[in-house]
């Protein structure tokens, strides 16, 4: 079964739709649009009646609703249903979550964690933000990014995972770990920044691997299948 | 809401102003400009009255008055306002805060005591004098620049960290747990120095990221929006 | 003796066919095609009525299965026959194998465990993806990358060991260590990612080491011996 | 307040001298000239009647007034004079100071003997040679060079930092916490070695920031300000 | 004296061959042909009558010897000689040697037990496959590489040692303490690899320093010494 | 006063000669010269009546004057005579020099038993072979590279010390210690390698820094003062 990925265009280099129930890393440099195209993801599934977690480990729920508001998606509605939880892992919920100092917080690990909430609540989209706070909050030799992650891909879940990387030729473990690796780019010309995508691996898909330019507008990220950047 | 960052030009790149209550990095290698770029952060902040703080780690208070004494901007008239607080670490006053051997010396860890600091006086806008120096001070496993940062941007200050950066295109923690990051440009060519800002990252706006010139002027830092800048 | 590596046009770059009972790396970055390439030489393999291992570090039988069901060369047959053995770490028979936590978890080292397995089943050919998930399993001391494909080296099985690099020129301890190295380039070109196979080492053969291009079509990889990509 | 550096043409580039009472890190490759630039500062301070302490960590007295007879700035008076105290890490009195073993090893920390020095004597000018020895000797966890750094910039000398650095684009902590940094290029082209002097960083001065041609002359170096040099 | 390399158009490159009772380093990346030069080193030397000893950390003699089976210079022979010990590391023999667990395993160390050897046994040529494995026999304190290689230079065999290196400007300690340094280049070009020998270092020897093209022919590695080849 | 290095041309490059008492760096990659330049070094001390020590950690004698006998400079007759004491690390009395386990180890630390003989027998002239090695032998904490210069510094012997380097750019702490770096090259070009030598630094000396072209003929190496080499 494959899913929409709610970034306009962006469905058409990947045969339609991301493979459901797999784990895809979306990474680039600050101010590519990792996060814009997550939360395009999570209004998606929300819109088709799909319960989605957010897990983000540097926003606070206001802040991201907020840098969304320029958007015309529908991300405000989505999170104001009761179809996405939104954690941010220093309000008082999320340190329970994440292991913070407060006053109940959970012992196990945080991998369990998760993946308890994912199976018990039928969570169907996740997004987790970023791979760089996740090692921070992992630093347990028991909790580790490859188990993490590992564990992740046995639930039921689609997971986009937002990574912190800017040389599109240095892969981390998570580009082997994932079934998929999005690369948003934002690189420097001599004209000023030039923003594209390209997805770089998708298991059992037919892929488009080019890079297509992407645009900001009202609807958020738009990505013209029609056109490629050459570097 | 949006504020001004008191630097001439530089509001046009971001859409009007800075979101305020954000945490935004301010990079570039020695003698690019940053803490003149903070300085007139800081007296903007001041002439509109809000309470500002300037954490410097490096700096004597009567150094950075005399620095900017070749500008006419003002920073001598605010730095002597009650408005703007400025802690410098080796001072008395500093090092009860940044822990240092003294008399009175607070042994809470440096991140509560400059969150508690800012909520307690309602600071408005602060200034971080740098980043290298506060990996010096945060040195504790307790006490560490990603939860640092993290508690930082759940105040409601406007923050700008100052770091210490040389390559556009290799970035570090801070510039993905910032809101926006900032680029003063300042690299050897064939015939000097060439100046120039970039706005790598601004979240929520609509950006302009082309690298435009900067002039040193009586007024401080100028940024020319009309020109652009091509290596 | 040779045996046939189950790809297309490849066996003609080494002779015939890939000496037997012998260790080969197949290494390449995200999306080149080294599951596919292994999921065809174990489906010769089923094929040709040889025993044959998949160990895999990262992912489920059901999702390889379902990745490869884009093919038609039959891996669904010969994993549901009683020829192929798939274990996944996080399975419950993985757990024992790969010492995860668990009921019954094997203390012994995963070298021994594994090196009795390919010996008392007679198995002809094993595949082992991937070397970095296998360096996360080998974290201890006595049981080191270097000790386990020496060993491995000693069974009488063929050996694919899927290894991540990026860099055809940057070589580490099992490229060394094994008789043959294969590597599948992905790079990207001004106009998208080009495809290749090049055969960089290959133990008592008269091999071709030009590189040559790669197409995925029904039957899965497909090599063009007769033309050569030049970078 | 400015002062000469000794260095003819030099303090055309700081707009008429080094702001007193500050830091400067002056630095380069071997055989760029830092010692001899270093040596000039002091001789023009002893000319002017200041208190002058050149720290060296690896030469004799003896042996730099030798390499200073080449020229005829006047070294050897300076140091023969009262005014010019010479502090070699390994002689009698500098063991004291360095904590080397010996017969008076004074246990209170380097940055504390060192400051005191410099203020009990009202030391104007203070040459420090040079960061890497520096690093050796203050090994110790509460004797830093950040620590040693700020404490120096606290009193009221103007010091040069005497620094081994190649890359004028790779920069370290001393350059972020100097007030200046002066690089002495001294690179290798197809026709034998360049030499030159840029001024990259200077707070409180208007500074031209090309490279100008050095000339080593009768009188020491000697910079043409009225050329510059291209890479 | 000077003793023949076995390679047919190698010892022009050293002035007839080379001196005898000395520590060569034979380096390059995977399948540039280091293990086929040994074998014809051994084969040589059994030929002329003198003992040889061949060290393989991770080939069976079975494995080498059906390598060496495409060529016909005649290592099958040499090895089924009573002139050439062959000892691989895994063996029950080679475990003895070099300290892996056993029933009659030697707790003197590594270095100790292999000069032993060579010295008892007038061993005049040495094979030492390879360094990188050598470390890892290597890994106690007080049976280093440096130790190793210093106590092999005094025994009177003449040694080869294969060495892993990828880069023929960037050298290791073993480059350093050998007597001489053969570089086997195979390195991709756009139409494919291309084979060439060259001899860095050679002591006491009047060196061609040239890269000269590498054929394999029947003959085992062939080196066209009349000819260069420009990278 | 200078001494002559022995090296035919080579003294014209540094205003006739090498300043005595000091420390000189000889570097260059393996191949390059190194050992023949400082066994020209030490053949002219001899020739002029001074003591000489030659230590190395990786030749015997024997072997160096069989390499340097295919030169004609008379280092045979230099090191048969009195005048030369070479000292090999790993021979009985070296053993007792460096540490290394034998009868008459003496306890003390390396660098004060080679200042103690260096002062003791009147050492003029004092070859060290090599950095490398020398670091093996220093280990220990209480006698460091640092250290060990330092102490050889504040002899009256003319130093000079073999160092391994490849690459001119890149220095190490022993190049900014010395008071004088040569660099050796021997650099591959498209037709093979291209010899030179260039004086990177040499303090109280008008240095001509120009590389230029080195060949090894019976004399040993010489120098061509009258031409440059161009990379």
């Amino acid at each position: 079964m494959r899913i929409s990925s709610g970034v306009d265009g962006f469905d058409d280099l990947v045969d339609g739709g991301l493979p459901a129930g797999r784990l895809y890393v979306v990474c680039g440099p600050p101010g590519s649009g990792k996060t814009t195209f997550s939360s395009q993801f999570v209004t998606r599934g929300a819109a088709s009646g799909e319960r989605c977690l957010f897990l983000s480990m540097h926003e606070t729920k206001d802040d991201i609703v907020e840098d969304m508001s320029n958007y015309e998606f529908g991300f405000d509605r989505a999170m104001a249903s009761d179809r996405v939880t939104f954690l941010d892992a220093f309000s008082n919920d999320g340190k329970r979550f994440f292991g913070l100092p407060g006053d109940h917080h959970d012992k196990s690990n945080l991998t369990n964690r998760i993946v308890s909430f994912v199976e018990s609540r039928d969570i169907k989209r996740l997004v987790v933000d970023s791979t760089m706070l996740l090692r921070y909050f992992l630093s347990d030799d028991e909790d580790t990014l490859i188990g993490f992650l590992s564990a992740l891909k046995r639930t039921d879940a689609t997971i986009l995972l937002i990574a912190e990387m800017t040389d599109p030729t240095s892969y981390a473990d998570e580009h082997y770990l994932a079934h998929g690796v999005v690369f948003l780019h934002n690189y420097l010309e001599a004209d000023g920044m030039t923003r594209g995508v390209q997805v770089v691996k998708m298991r059992g898909t037919d892929v488009d691997t080019d890079i297509h330019p992407v645009a900001f507008d009202d609807d958020g990220i738009h990505v013209d299948v029609s056109a490629t950047v050459t570097r």
